[in-house]
């Protein structure tokens, strides 16, 4: 994960912390290695290593290390965990692009288009069902609390993804529940990967809960974030299509603020509403017309005033966690690199 | 469940035995609806909650309740196991009814035709989860064990189904592969449940193990009968179309015997690999004439010594568990029920 100059916050060195987070992404990815994916069942197991292999920041696993290592614990030991989180992570991506018809992800083809919608269907299973194995390996006595607060996730995440869905055929998406729906899809995820690490790390439970509150905020940020680079990105390194969520009409941060505010000026709302109703359309010039709506109302700043609402939020509740100020530093770093990306 | 008069076996009463089992599936089915399932996300939780009242025998966790009670555990400490048994089976047939494109389970319509196929896909998801979330629930010294069992069975029950697509798709499917396929995708499952019951109720490894293996070799019997009755029964209780298999050319026992067997007379043969690659035909005429190439080849009475090979198994490792052998009785009757089910 590249870090900017700009983000960093005086105490480790850069380079320091940039060697420390290698290294978590090493032993990411030396675990996700020594998965045990039988060679016997290859058309189950195939899809697995593909979709492993295609990359990721590994943001999700290399948190749940940083926060077991915050609380004094060793990362190896929160490592079987972190892998769950990343295998489960990598379920949803394979599941939710069956049901988004999505045909490419990390500019790779997805599961489902290279195989076909049962291998990514029962793949996905299988990758589920080997998150909970390695989920079972942290520290006995940690089980039970590690397991509830992942069972809980994971089924608030299929709650967002039902949520997104529903989204996409209603007209009547208010903010508030697009941002619950991101919390739930996006945020709380975030949150438990930081929280098991701190468990494993023995953290205080206050601190526990701090952590977890710190990770949602930190992954509404994140999300607001993503929304925003999707249209104003001059960059394509995270692989998707500039404005893709506007071509497909995604009811972001940006598209539902824009409704909002053009409900008081109807010739505004109504070339929107053209847009966004269009059967057919010149993709870029639809970019570019909305892309206009959005400028006219200053939707970029009000999404990243919001964002950095959280953000704010976030840093805050990492302040009051009871660690040497210098142990935050990592996690201050990561955070501002994720959440303030260039545009 | 009903029991016919001639499975019995002398000892505990009829009656009671009759008893027992209502009261275990009362269990069941009060402890399934108890589950948390939330009325806010009802797109998520309806089918589920669809699926869970579409009925079934609940065979697998009365049997895990019977298990616990076997080694002189209460029933009661299993439940939540067993309902995590039962969401785990039903998530499997949700998931393997959008991959066979099955129309009707229990003849009522499946979860994707009667919602759609995002709506099966991600409800089975979270059935899966909340099946996670029972399992957390038993005894904690006992979670890992158990999550352990758990979780390898399930990824068994997964190769299980790859294995049974990639045999659509075959022409040289062995019975030895279709025997290691069924083992997969069914027999291990009804034996986790025992194994789990039995762990529950604090039977000796050696004793936990023998049930494991009785099950096994109770659900090979199973699955043969169920082979056998697709096409020989005459009731249609079950809810199935009385040659389905026939018609879909699936390689049950019986088809890949009757394979086998003719190839040492090619006459027969061709006639059927005729019916089995025939594009277009009249369903009533395919199974009379594969029943008849069936009864040529006496492959009922095959199939028969088959599945008896493995109830006798199964009965010889019931016998060599070392409890009082009138505690046995309900294990045997059931299972004498299940496998000698009437045709």
């Amino acid at each position: 994960m590249a870090l900017k100059k700009s983000c960093r916050i005086p105490g480790l060195s850069s380079d320091q912390l940039m060697t420390k987070l290698r290294e978590f992404r090493e032993m990411i990815e030396e675990g996700l290695s020594k998965l045990p994916l039988s060679k016997k069942s290859s058309e189950l197991f195939d899809p697995i290593r593909y979709v492993l292999t295609l990359g990721g920041k590994r943001m999700r696993p290399i948190l749940t290390l940083i926060a077991c290592d915050l609380f004094g614990g060793k990362p190896e030991q929160a490592l079987d965990a972190a892998i769950g989180i990343e295998l489960f992570h990598n379920f949803s991506l394979v599941h939710d692009d069956i049901m988004d018809k999505a045909p490419l992800r990390r500019n790779q083809a997805t599961v489902h288009e290279r195989w076909n919608q049962n291998s990514a269907i029962l793949s996905g299973d299988a990758m589920l069902i080997l998150a909970y194995q390695q989920i079972a390996k942290v520290p006995q006595g940690k089980i039970p609390s590690i397991l509830e607060l992942f069972n809980q996730t994971a089924l608030q995440v299929c709650e967002g993804q039902q949520l997104d869905m529903n989204f996409e055929s209603s007209n009547q998406v208010s903010i508030a529940q697009y941002l619950g729906m991101i919390e739930l899809k996006t945020a709380v995820l975030l949150a438990a990967c930081l929280k098991i690490g701190a468990v494993v790390g023995d953290a205080s439970e206050q601190d526990a809960e701090r952590i977890y509150q710190f990770g949602k905020n930190m992954g509404l940020a994140f999300q607001l974030q993503d929304d925003i680079l999707d249209v104003y990105s001059e960059s394509h390194l995270f692989g998707k299509q500039k404005g893709g969520d506007i071509i497909s009409n995604k009811k972001t941060f940006l598209l539902l603020k824009a409704m909002e505010l053009s409900q008081r000026m109807p010739y505004k709302q109504e070339e929107l509403m053209q847009w966004v109703h269009a059967p057919e359309f010149d993709p870029e010039a639809k970019v570019q017309a909305i892309t206009g709506i959005y400028d006219y109302f200053q939707i970029r700043a009000l999404a990243q005033t919001k964002l950095e609402t959280y953000y704010h939020k976030a840093l805050a509740l990492l302040d009051e966690i009871e660690v040497a100020p210098e142990k935050k530093e990592i996690l201050q770093t990561l955070t501002a690199s994720l959440i303030l990306r260039e545009v």
